[in-house]
């Protein structure tokens, strides 16, 4: 990256925040297969690739995720639900996740992730005919930042503690 | 990201693979901290923020976890030990993994993830002081990579599967 300085890719990658208010702006469909080039190459565990997508772009669809517990789907441009083997693809699962929020970001789009409560994962997978021994629970919901709506919001709670309770350093 | 493009950020992204070979060269603190901070941003389950870092620079606990089966931590500049709760946590674990990968990669350094096996998790968290009912088997290891070495090694098999069979659009 010749010419991106450290310094810029450092802060893009420290920037990322959860969005939970879209405007109802639509997602071209270039910028969306660019999000899932980025989270194709997501590494996993001895390169098995145990995770897929399914790209839901459906208002009626998002909004039985957003029923579901996975309430920013309801609204977003764009929601990508991860499905992948069983819980030991949780680890990979979360790798997939983190690119396609910072995918969205590159683009400038807000995004979070939010997961399907209850009875959420199988009522989607009966919906989209994923077959029932998959794992289907987490969503990145993406779309473009309604900035007046999260100004209005109460003051942002994304605090993260301390780098000194974070980082051990050496020894716990 | 004004001053840094779409293009050029979701080629930043999509750019990153596993580096297992790694020169001598250290890694500054500065490099260290800034990497620290990439992770210390990273998102959870409704901010719970369950995951801590533990830095290893020792060489000789390096050795040791290269002998617990994170290989390539035994030859890295730096590690990081990602500490947690519970196997509930690992989506988290992931999403600060993949962080610190793309951190590293920010400073133009190579990184991989490696896991603790058999006893290496139990016997990682003695040797460090971490609480026995604390998660510890996700590594990152971190250093410049060693381009002769890697050239060297047979042609680079992290292939992913086709766009086709990643994603899917509206159903599965």
């Amino acid at each position: 990256m010749a010419q991106t300085s450290s310094n810029e890719l450092s802060r893009f990658l420290r920037r990322l925040h959860a969005v939970r208010e879209y405007t109802q702006e639509p997602i071209s469909e270039d910028v969306i297969q660019d999000i899932l080039e980025v989270g194709r190459w997501s590494g996993s565990s001895a390169n098995k690739q145990p995770t897929e997508i399914v790209v839901i772009r459906d208002p009626e669809l998002q909004s039985k995720f957003g029923e579901w517990g996975a309430r920013p789907a309801a609204t977003a441009g764009v929601v990508f639900l991860i499905v992948s083997g069983s819980e030991a693809n949780a680890f990979d699962e979360g790798r997939l996740a983190e690119r396609l929020l910072l995918g969205a970001a590159a683009h400038g789009l807000g995004s979070t992730v939010a997961t399907l409560k209850g009875e959420g994962p199988a009522a989607a997978k009966q919906l989209l005919g994923i077959p029932e021994d998959r794992r289907a629970i987490f969503v990145v919901a993406v779309g473009h930042t309604d900035v007046e709506a999260r100004r209005a919001r109460k003051p942002n709670p994304e605090a993260r503690k301390p780098i000194e309770q974070f980082a051990h350093w050496d020894r716990y």
